[in-house]
C-alpha cells in the first residue's frame, strides 16, 4: 500500500445489518484511527458459523491492498477463555478470536506472525462480556491502523498452537474426484471444495460426469452461465472452484441442494 | 465537483450483502484511487433485473456531485460477448454492461458520449469468466476516478448501437391515462409509470378516479402518507411519480398487488 | 473530535438498504461537506418504529467522537407539520424529526440546546412531501458538518417543549422487579428494560429467579453465554441491561417471546 494512502480495515461478523453492533464498531474504529478507510466484506455470516466466516475471508483479503487490516468478529466464544489473536500473514494484518476463523489465511501462507492480544491499555476502558468486537478488536484493530506495531498488542506466540478448521479438501482418486458443496451465495449458486486443479491432475481425456446429491448428474464443464438453458451446469467460479448453477435460476432453491451435499466427479468414456 | 475533492463512486449491483462480491469490488476499487469515496445505491436488485437497477439508478445518480462515477453491475450475460461499456452524460460517467441499464440515462441526456472497454491494460491480470465487475468494471471505474481520460478504455461507439429497455411510459388519450405498477419498495408502496405532468396534461377540471388492478378504486389525490386513515392514497412521490400507498402499512402485502397491475386514470363527474 | 478530522454523520432510519434511499441521501451528504466520514448505524429499523429508532441511537452515539452528528430518519409524518429538529446534547449533535426519536439523549442529557429547522435557504431547491430525509435533513447535517452553526438552521425552542416516548423502565418494588422485552437482536437475543443497577438495588443476598413470559423460569445470573448449554439464560448485555438468551441458538424464535413479553424477577429463599 501506498505509505501515504490511508489504511484500509475490512470487517466481517455475523452481526448482521439489523442492530446497531456494525454501526458502534466502526463508531470505535474512527476513535483511534481518523483517516481510517472502512470497507465491510459481509455482516450477514449465519450466526456462529466459524467456517463460512473462514470461506468468505479467503475470498476476500489478497483482493485488498497490502498492508491492509482485516477485523473477523465470529466468536461464539466471546467471554470465556478463548484466545484474541493478530495474525500478520502475506502483507495483511488479521485481528479476530483464535477460533479457527483465520484457518485458510494460515494454511496458505508462508511468512506468519502471530500475536496473543493481552495489552489491556489498547481496549475500551470498560470491557462488557458480551461485545469484545467493540471493547477489544475494534480498538486493537485501531491502533494497528494507527501505526501501532502488531508486537505491542502482546505476546507472540507459536503459529502451530492456533485454532484450525478440519481440512474441507476434497478427495482424488485414480477413479474419482470425491467432494461436496461448500457455501451457497446469494444467487443459489453452489461453490465445491474442488478445484480446477483437482480437475486438471485427474482427467486424462475422458469426459466427465459430475454427480450432485442423488439425482443430478451433468455431462460437461460449461464456461458461462448463460450456457446453460435451465439445466443444472458445471462451472469454475471465480476463484477457480467448480460451482454448480443454473442460469438466471437460484439452482440451491430449484435443486433443493444444501451446504454438505456430495458432488462426485467420474470419468465415462 | 470541487476539483479538489476525493472523487466519488456509487455502487449499484444484484450481488446482494450476503456474500463478499461487494467487498471485493469495493478493495480493487480502492486498488488504483487511494482516495476515492464510495457510496452504495442498492445491492439488493432482484437478481437479474436490469429493468429494476435502471429504475434506482435513473432516480440517483443526479444527487451525486457533478463529476460522479457511477458502477453498476447487474449483468446476467457476464462472459458472454455483450459490450461492456462506459458512458458520458449529464456530468456524470457511468460503467457497466450495455444491456439497457442506462437507458433512462441516455433517454433523458442531450450530449453524451459511449467507450466500449477494450483496453485490457487496465483490468485485473487474471479475468474470470463469472465475476467480471471485480476484474473488470471495477478496475476501469477505479482508474477513471483516479484520473483516466474516459476514452482511454476503448473506442468511442455510437449511442444509438446501446441497448435500450422497452419503454416504460404510460398512455395517455382523452379518455384515460393507462399505466401500470412498475416498483415496490421496502415500504410496500407502489411506483407507477404515471407522472405528474401525464396528470396535468390530462386532466381538464373534473375529478379523477384511479383505479389500481381489479378491486382498488381511489377518487382523489393526496399530499402525504398522514391523509389516508387506513385506506390506499395516491399521491406523487419524491420523483413526482403516482405512487400508491397506505399509511404506516405495507400497501403491496395487504392489497396483494405486484409489479405490472394495471392503473387506469379516468374522470368523473 | 480531533479539530482537523473530518466530521462524522451516522446514519439510522428505517429505510432499507434495497431501495435508493440510503444512497441518495449519501450523496446529498456529500454535497456540502465533501470531507465528511458516513457511518450506518442502522437502516433496518421497523417501518415507522419510533422506538426501536430510539432504543438503537441510544446504545449507538456516545461511541462516536465527541462532535459526531446523527441523522436519524424514522418519520411516519413525514410531509404534515411534525417539527424537524436540531439537539446538541453531550458534544453530539443530533438531527431529526420532532417525535420522540431523541428521547433517551433528551432523557440522558443535562445540558441540551435545541433548534427548529426553519432556514429553508439550506434546503434543497425542490422540497417533495414525501422525502424530507433527502430534501431538508441530509441538506441540514451536511451544512452543519462543513461548519454552519447549529443556531444558524432556525430559532431555539425549549427543550420542555419536545416530543418523548412514555418511559419504558421497569417498577422495582420491595418483592418484584416488573419489566418487559423492549428489542430483540439478529441473534434473538431478546433485551430487557432491567438494568444491573435496578438488580442491585434490589438484590439483598438472596438468590433471584427471573420469570420470562408465562412458561420460562431462570434461577440465576450467567456471565457469558456460553454457560446455557441449550437452556434459557439471564445475563447482563454490554449496557449492563439485563437480556435472555440461549448459546448459539435464536431464543425468541425457539421460546417463542416477542417485545413486550413481561419479565417479572423475584427473590427465592
Amino acid at each position: 500500500m501506498d505509505p501515504t494512502a490511508s489504511p484500509i480495515i475490512s470487517l466481517l461478523s455475523d452481526f448482521g445489518l439489523n442492530d446497531e453492533y456494525v454501526g458502534v464498531m466502526k463508531a470505535v474504529l474512527h476513535q483511534h484511527c481518523a483517516h481510517v478507510r472502512l470497507v465491510d466484506i459481509s455482516h450477514s455470516i449465519p450466526a456462529q458459523d466459524i467456517r463460512a466466516g473462514a470461506h468468505l475471508l479467503s475470498r476476500s483479503y489478497s483482493y485488498f491492498p497490502k498492508g491492509s487490516i482485516h477485523l473477523a468478529v465470529v466468536d461464539p466464544g466471546v467471554g470465556s477463555n478463548r484466545r484474541l489473536i493478530v495474525v500478520q500473514a502475506d502483507d495483511h494484518t488479521f485481528v479476530g478470536p483464535d477460533n479457527g476463523i483465520f484457518s485458510p489465511v494460515i494454511n496458505a501462507s508462508q511468512n506468519i506472525s502471530v500475536y496473543e492480544i493481552q495489552n489491556s491499555g489498547l481496549w475500551n476502558s470498560t470491557i462488557s462480556s458480551t461485545f469484545h468486537g467493540r471493547d477489544i478488536l475494534a480498538p486493537v484493530a485501531s491502533h494497528i491502523a494507527a501505526g501501532l506495531p502488531e508486537k505491542e498488542v502482546g505476546d507472540r506466540v507459536e503459529v502451530k498452537t492456533c485454532t484450525l478448521l478440519p481440512s474441507l479438501h476434497c478427495t482424488v482418486s485414480p477413479e474419482s474426484i470425491s467432494g461436496e458443496i461448500i457455501y451457497i451465495d446469494h444467487f443459489g449458486n453452489m461453490c465445491t471444495n474442488i478445484s480446477k486443479a483437482d480437475i486438471v491432475s485427474f482427467q486424462t481425456g475422458a469426459n466427465l460426469t459430475i454427480r450432485v446429491g442423488e439425482h443430478i448428474s451433468i455431462r460437461s464443464l460449461s464456461n458461462t452461465y448463460i450456457e446453460g438453458n435451465q439445466k443444472p451446469i458445471a462451472l469454475f467460479d471465480s476463484h477457480n472452484q467448480l460451482e454448480i448453477a443454473i442460469n438466471k435460476c437460484n439452482a440451491s432453491k430449484l435443486l433443493n441442494l444444501r451446504v454438505g451435499t456430495p458432488v462426485i466427479i467420474k470419468q465415462h468414456p
